[in-house]
């Protein structure tokens, strides 16, 4: 591959390895995952540690490290999508009462770049970072319907319950309707009673950046059909709407 | 040096200068600061560009990646530190009333790990990955007063406020008292008008490995005196010491 830096990729492919595995890992685990030499695993491992990406515990074995952290979320002091966003996703968990998710693709899956609790007093995990599903979230369904390389690209479509979509030809048809209507849902697709609506976000010249989105229980997101409430609809096209015009007006 | 990647530090650097820099960032810049030939770091740049960790907008200069912001937060889920602390900072914020903080030491600064919200409904900014200096916070002197390394590698100690300890004698004077006392606290020392208050975590065999406090206004967090009120500190230490409990019996 010109251009490209070998020993940088097998370090990026470490730190995704060590991202994705549940506990801390060995060298050998390492060097066996990514078909290395244990002492060419080694010279990456011990330069990662060295900066800072990687932490050694007590017991030799590897994990992330903390200067990741930092690198991230300064990822998200630059991120436009997100600054442009803040400031209307309050508001709209304000006027829905619900939860709000801002994402963009990822490698396949929806990256949360932005997250407000639902407004009362329960215990919630904050998601930033977090991937969800492309096709079994109203977040993800929007990027989906916009983006076809990201759809091209999905894989096989993993059930996460009776109602998740997993075939490509239902959820083809899915996406033309959300191109259609400009907005998507999702009723009990990822969680059981659990329902999400989103819209997208677009930037200079038209193109859908990310989107924004509600999620909370079916029972007061959605009425009996069920179909989600035409007015939380219209706060998430709303909010959609605001971002993207600001988002329109500020590209240099 | 045995044992390290030329390539992998050179590209750990330039994702340091890219969060570090305000705006993007052109190839020539880059190659710059980092005192790199262009075509040398034009080859990092794209194998970073491949593997996700950086983004290059329109106008072809560079940002941080969305990819690192993953690999950031899943830092924070296999993060021993924050998991144990997490139940412990909520019931901290109820008690005091106050937003709450975690933090370890990163590179000279306060890395935060984790931040509730105080409990009300004012408008507050999440702190997670936030560096702040370790002299002029509750939070830093803790994490000084019990790492020796730390305290020797500080440079010049960046004043803030009036209030802001800037001499490095009167600083290792607090770390003594801080010692003896088994908590921290800081008066108008970052931010004239805010207070904070912390306490160590200890892990395994007594090491602190973070601190946890409280921030908030003088005038809520302190006495006359000023001094900051004794119930306060209280239920400071009482966190400090349930995590620390937690932390020490934890451990493999």
């Amino acid at each position: 591959m010109p251009g490209s830096v070998q020993s940088i990729e097998r370090a990026a492919a470490m730190l995704r390895l060590l991202a994705t595995s549940p506990g801390r890992l060995g060298i050998v685990e390492i060097a066996r995952s990514l078909d290395l030499a244990k002492g060419t695993a080694h010279g990456i491992i011990r330069t990662l540690q060295r900066v800072g990406f990687v932490e050694q515990d007590e017991g030799g074995k590897y994990q992330l490290g903390a200067a990741l952290l930092h690198l991230g979320t300064s990822y998200l002091d630059v991120n436009e999508l997100r600054s442009r966003s803040i400031n209307w996703a309050d508001p709209l968990a304000a006027r829905s009462g619900e939860a709000v998710r801002i994402g963009t693709v990822l490698e396949g899956q929806v990256l949360v770049v932005h997250h407000v609790f639902r407004p009362d007093d329960s215990l919630q995990t904050l998601d930033v970072g977090t991937l969800l599903p492309l096709h079994a979230t109203a977040l993800g369904k929007v990027l989906l319907a916009y983006d076809s390389t990201a759809f091209g690209a999905l894989h096989e479509l993993e059930s996460f319950t009776r109602r998740t979509l997993v075939s490509r030809r239902d959820l083809a048809r899915e996406l033309v309707a959300v191109r259609e209507a400009g907005w998507a849902c999702e009723i009990s697709e990822l969680t059981p009673g659990e329902a999400s609506i989103a819209a997208p976000i677009r930037g200079y010249g038209g193109l859908v950046v990310g989107a924004i989105g509600i999620s909370g229980a079916v029972e007061r997101l959605c009425s009996a059909a069920p179909r989600p409430h035409a007015r939380l609809v219209g706060f998430v096209r709303d909010a959609a709407r605001a971002i993207s015009r600001d988002l329109g007006s500020s590209r240099h």
